[in-house]
């Protein structure tokens, strides 16, 4: 079994198990022959690799076997009759198909699996008794097998397995198409790797290809000199440029709301439909009933909840904004100001090693500082807590970013060392960066793989001959999965990605005025970050769990501060670059007016997210008036409309 | 008939026609008998009323008759299954009754009123001559009656009426109520007036409400001398001011979905589905059945005609934008300079009679361009061209009531001429307004009284004897209808209340810091304004029109503006008044670029106006699969749903 040909399509998911050493006899009472003959029974296939290693589990279902879990599951579903109604398999006719022409995504069809796999529970009348090598555990009444598993470490993982045809020919059209620039076969990413990866592609495409007019700007504006016309050429340029990303911004909404109608997500029910079968917002439905029809008491309960989870939020935004100014900033402008100071190389170069550390130890506490006070947060669905997170954590990547620009550029107003860092940032770092990112999974997986095979040589030592990796499957699972540099929890390598695109962004838009040539370097840079994502994607990481979100998230917010933070600090360069008889001198009062002034202008636009338009009870309210008229839709439509097929 | 006691209720619009001094005959021929007929065939109740100068036919309608009519519209009304669906009479328990406990809304009364009445048409195979007074008319085939007599001038006018017993029980605990303060019966004002106007009542009261906190923070900066603190407080004052204003705006809109929730408009479909029976959004709908199904086409002629609108937008708004800089501002500057600088007391009086009637001419002409630009624009619906009118307009008052403050507070800093201009406009001006609003319409109703009376004494000189108005049909019809002073079409007078309350709005925050006192003599006028314009909707004018709007529409965007404006106008002032010592000067270079940052702040949150975040194609497709689905539902939950009324 072990060299078999695995270029199938349809295993999907695949379990793995460690070697067992001791064959049962009896079949019954070994754990894993009863989890696929179990699996077996449910109608999914399986195919059992035995790997150097570990053993593995790998599943495909057919199509009716999924249909059924999703039925199960209640996913919701657009329909022909342009309502979303959830999955039914007898009118499986009724529902539309996505773009490739399959029944279900991607996403969708993880969810069924999982579903599946973590629906196979203890039917019997009795508690049963499984051994796995020698081992002995209860499976009891009504328990999931595979959670009861997992909780033995018998079951290590549970993953999805990359599909070799449709690997190869992305690889083909994709991560190797160079010669595209920013085109990218999106419809054909999103049903291999859903939607949040897409709409990432999507924008990175989008923005690296708006990119071009900044960059031919900033490039004329280094190449020509405009001689006395210089002083009336930057202010032109800044303004441009910031229109330039209020548009790219404001037409990525468009496009994201395109991309969320051609691929069917549903933007007014909620995103978490489907992580959880049925929708978090329910609870609210649930509460409503459990209060009873005194409307006046449903209003109370809900403004109450409404404003008690509106406190902690905001407890917690305070928790970390004051630990970032009053921790991080001082320390940050401590070691700016002494790498300024010092004279000797060593002591820097000593210096700069002790602050890497350090920041390293920051950001790791940070990150699970965050995660902790998410957890205490009330948050609807998951996309909203890993919202909450990338606030939180991209406040420490800011300050730690940013400090030391900001201490060069408008403290000292040292404009070399300013460019210097930046030219440093974005080309030294990013090739660094970029070699860490498709080195360090490589280097990880080859280490597993040795250390796999040098175990197995080491059992048999009486076989000679070279020990290959031959199972797919294994090297898969040796391959480092597509998790956040923060934690595993409610985030994945996204995070990282979208981190160093928000990064550079800022750094390129608030430092324009004085180094125009960033944008060349960034577009240049944008151009190399679509292909060697998509080789991380599609080569060096296992394939990522899918997330049914279409929108870039709490990333858009910060990408809009970003532009109004950089309005600010180019108003500020210009102040500098023009006072060069030192005559516009700000005097403190007028600083602190004016400082004041941009902290109200913020707190208008600030309050606008912090009291929601809509009262939490209005919500409640109409969200189960859809909700029934759905449900009734649901048994009533289907059933009747099948004469109506495709009213379009 | 004269005579009769009109206590009935029911009798809800009210038709206009001249008085005939011939009689007919031949009863088939007259126009009249014809329409009363015609009228009573229909199943309305119809009484006919000889005033002194004008005959009227009341109208009133049984349930049944208003169902259908509402039927035929297809106006969408939320049943029990938490669902909008076209009103069907047969089902009527399924649909969900106002506050109140009626089926119907006054709008949709209103709606159907003049759906039945309209739709009388020559239904015959040949042409009908009708007479009136000698003249001789043709009703075509297939023409609505009263189309026709409008035409010839024989319907003078088709007007609502006020309902005795409500209007005497809002007058006395309402508009009489002084000791509520600002507590005002909201429901009641709705099932009255209609939704728009409850909705400004709303708004109004809530404004007055929260302005007790502001009053009580400037009459403690004016009454208490706080010594060498005094530099210090005022800025504390202007930031809670600031903040006020900003939860005063999110609260409001919070508040507002909580009405919109009471008052079962559904927000998703826009609100003009009752206005034209079906939805405007529909045209969009039947562009996509005319393009067929070739998405690809579909998409651009959406983005074609998207763009298209919004560039014709762009060129009217830039058009009034441009004159009203062009034109207004100078004038408006010269008027204040030389004010300032003439000395003569006489010559100033002659200056401002002058410029009183100069600026009435402005606003006639530029309400009128505006106007006539709106036409070109293919707005969606009438509340939409009523918001853009909004916009426009009062870019002309904004110029109108503001310039001569900012030449005083920014370019003079004469902060006494300030507060007396301030003090004049909130009390003085405000009498005068006051008594205008409340003695205009009462001295027009007066007068056309007089000359109804002196007509009829002139043609029967025989009879002796006082001559009383009797009829209160004929009363109402002579008081002035609720219209704005810009012109008839688009808006009513709630324009005029929207706009004093906004120009007062900005006055009070955008001088805060010069004057705090204004919060508590706005707050005292508030109050004030609160039963005056009562009085005036209840006593002094004709019932208005019912608009199907529970929004504040543009007012909310301008009030929002104004507040920005006001962060700006006092740093400027606290600037001045700080810089006691001439230290603070601004030099020309830092000055221009703070204007640069500003106007880029305001491009960036203006460009999201400007672009809307869902492209149209996007959005006709939304709203096509749900009013698609609708109709589905519509169809076939009715006829099913019987057994399952009232499921909450």
């Amino acid at each position: 079994m072990n060299g078999q040909e695995e270029g199938q399509t349809g295993f999907e998911i695949a379990v793995a198990i460690p070697k067992r050493t001791v064959k049962e006899q009896d079949a019954s009472c070994d754990c894993i022959e009863l989890l696929v003959s179990e699996l077996r029974k449910m109608g999914l296939i399986v195919e059992f690799v035995v790997g150097l290693a570990d053993e593995f589990i790998k599943l495909a279902a057919p199509l009716e076997i999924l249909g059924k879990a999703a039925a199960d599951l209640e996913i919701r579903k657009p329909t022909h009759i342009g309502m979303d109604l959830p999955f039914r398999w007898d009118e499986v006719e009724e529902f539309v198909r996505q773009p490739d022409g399959s029944l279900f995504s991607w996403a969708e069809r993880f969810c069924c699996f999982q579903h599946l796999i973590y629906g196979i529970v203890n039917r019997t009348e009795s508690i049963i008794t499984l051994r796995f090598n020698d081992k002995e555990f209860q499976w009891k009444l009504g328990e999931s097998l595979l959670t009861r598993l997992e909780c033995e470490g018998i079951v290590k993982q549970l993953f999805p397995l990359h599909d070799e045809s449709k690997r190869k020919h992305l690889l083909k059209h994709w991560a190797l198409n160079w010669l595209d620039f920013t085109q990218q076969p999106i419809d054909e990413i999103y049903s291999y790797f859903g939607s949040k990866i897409a709409t990432y592609f999507s924008f990175l495409g989008m923005y690296t290809q708006w990119m071009f007019f900044p960059a031919a700007c900033g490039l004329t504006l280094q190449l020509i000199d405009f001689g006395s016309w210089q002083l009336w050429v930057l202010p032109v340029f800044f303004i441009s440029i910031i229109s330039w990303a209020v548009l790219l911004i404001q037409f990525w909404k468009r496009k994201n709301s395109a991309l969320q109608f051609r691929w069917q997500m549903n933007h007014s029910m909620g995103d978490n439909v489907l992580n959880k079968g049925k929708s978090d917002l329910q609870s609210d439905v649930e509460l409503m009933k459990k209060l009873g029809n005194d409307k006046r008491k449903q209003k109370e309960a809900f403004q109450r909840n409404e404003w008690f989870g509106h406190l902690l939020r905001f407890r917690n935004d305070a928790v970390i904004v004051l630990s970032i100014i009053c921790l991080q900033l001082p320390f940050e402008l401590a070691y700016a100001h002494i790498y300024q100071v010092l004279g000797s190389d060593v002591m820097k170069f000593a210096l700069t090693a002790a602050y890497l550390f350090a920041i390293r130890c920051f950001t790791k506490i940070g990150g699970k500082v965050s995660v902790k006070l998410i957890k205490d947060e009330n948050n609807k669905s998951t996309e909203i807590r890993a919202d909450s997170l990338v606030y939180k954590v991209f406040g420490l990547y800011f300050m730690q970013s940013y400090i030391g620009l900001f201490y060069h550029a408008l403290l000292l107003q040292n404009f070399m060392t300013l460019r210097q860092i930046l030219i440093q940032r974005l080309i030294v770092s990013r090739v660094l960066q970029n070699l860490m990112e498709n080195s360090i999974p490589y280097l990880k997986y080859s280490y597993k793989k040795c250390r796999a095979i040098y175990k197995k040589k080491h059992e048999k030592v009486s076989s000679t001959g070279k020990i290959q990796m031959t199972s797919r499957v294994e090297k898969e699972y040796l391959k480092p999965a597509y998790s956040a540099s923060t934690g595993e929890e409610f985030e994945d390598g996204l995070f990282d990605d979208f981190l160093e695109l928000a990064l550079q962004f800022g750094m390129v838009m608030m430092f324009a005025c004085a180094f125009p040539l960033a944008f060349s370097l960034t577009l240049l840079n944008n151009i190399s970050v679509i292909r060697t994502d998509a080789l991380k994607l599609l080569v060096m990481l296992r394939r990522p769990i899918p997330r049914a979100t279409a929108t870039i998230g709490a990333w858009l917010n910060i990408f809009q501060f970003l532009i109004a933070m950089s309005i600010c600090t180019n108003c500020g360069l210009l102040m500098y670059l023009f006072d060069q008889e030192g005559k516009w001198r700000i005097e403190p009062g007028l600083a602190v007016i004016l400082i004041m002034e941009h902290i109200l202008l913020l707190i208008q636009f600030g309050f606008s997210h912090f009291v929601p338009e809509e009262p939490a009870w209005v919500k409640a309210n109409r969200v189960k008036n859809a909700t029934q008229a759905q449900d009734i839709c649901s048994k009533q439509l289907l059933s009747n409309s099948g004469g109506e097929k495709k009213i379009e």
